[in-house]
């Protein structure tokens, strides 16, 4: 992973340690490195920097006076808010879309995503220097987030994979249609055996069986232990005890 | 919204009230009321309640014993988990595609999504209980991520795109867990008669026909079905012809 490498995370006036080692935390899950801090709280930051175990990113974490030298070396600058329908100067887009599109310029130079206060979050002079602005999903009656959670929840969006995604992680191989027919053939002896169907096993209740086996999705390893044991109830039902 | 009503969130043993705290705000945001804890840490819990925001969700949280009790009602339940490539007993699938799942599942029955505890996540009995395993796409070499983000994280997930999970809701009822645990149970008297486990079946042994079982992603009828035909062939292996 290389992309991230070129995502600067910009937390505004923090003032919780706790949040601003959360931030870290998500970041080196998600593959994020460089942390900037514009005029935070102090002893937040030394609280948060001696404390929290993502010693690197916190260690390394820049801090800025104002937002524009923070942002300075960055091609797009994004602004996070909750805010759904107020009236802002700046375009907004859902996180999803907004994210699809930090992901691209990515590739070519550094992009910063700003993050607010806890309480105010970004104010409208720091989201004069943002190209855009990016709001996660959350319902209108409860729409601030966590600043670790947010921070966490875009990252997420930024760095998943579509690709990767799309590919089935099924790792073992489905039953074949021969190993199920051996299994539904089988099962249906064994209920001849307890009496739940009788003798001639009608058509329909055959089908019946068939279909039931098929929706099980089995392996091929999970076929071999329903033979194994469907064997032994069959052969401890044809009479081994009796 | 109504379909995130259809999922609750299972904490298992959470011993940090902030993390208590963490998730059900980030519940709150995406719009998730149904909280249930299992075996919470007490002394956790009642801080959590009585510190935190979001009184609505806590107020409300209801606590259990064990996890089958807490995901009783459920149709589909999927266990989270940091572990990448260690060989896992479950289907594992990416948070994306898992949350595509789960949204199309949550249309028509409520699907618990289970968290383990922040130190050592969820333990081989609990995933027991989960039809599979979801993972969030984190870095190999720091996966672990907090609790409160990472259910900020799955429900973003799950909740961001309202229309694909209304697409094509599942037709029948999926058999809730309690039904599939009625399966389970009268599988493993069979195959206890029948001598293919032994009289004690051992934990291992269950855990195994219970995953084996969950594998079959039963709708109701079809659990039903099973259950007759297991109680058929239990009365009959149980003597009745010798």
């Amino acid at each position: 992973m290389s992309l991230p490498a070129n995502l600067r995370v910009v937390l505004v006036a923090p003032r919780n340690p706790l949040n601003i080692g959360a931030a870290a935390r998500a970041m080196s899950n998600f593959g994020c490195f460089d942390l900037r801090l514009v005029n935070p709280y102090h002893v937040a930051f030394h609280e948060a920097k001696s404390a929290v175990k993502s010693q690197g990113i916190l260690a390394g974490a820049k801090e800025f006076a104002t937002v524009g030298e923070a942002v300075g070396d960055c091609g797009l600058v994004v602004g996070t808010t909750s805010i759904g329908h107020r009236a802002l100067e700046h375009p907004l887009r859902r996180l999803e879309t907004g994210g699809k599109i930090i992901a691209r310029n990515m590739a070519s130079s550094p992009v910063a995503l700003l993050f607010g206060s806890e309480k105010f979050g970004l104010s409208n002079e720091d989201m004069s220097h943002c190209h855009w602005l990016m709001r996660i999903p959350t319902r209108e009656e409860h729409g601030s987030m966590n600043l670790g959670q947010s921070v966490a929840v875009c990252l997420y969006e930024i760095i998943r994979n579509p690709e990767a995604a799309r590919a089935k992680p099924e790792t073992k191989r489905l039953a074949s249609a021969e190993e199920i027919e051996r299994v539904t053939a089988l099962l249906e002896e064994v209920l001849e055996h307890s009496g739940y169907v009788h003798s001639r096993v009608e058509g329909s209740t055959k089908m019946k069986i068939r279909r039931l086996v098929r929706r099980m999705d089995m392996n091929a390893h999970d076929a071999e232990v329903w033979l194994g044991m469907l064997r032994q109830i069959k052969w401890k039902l044809s009479g081994s005890g009796s």
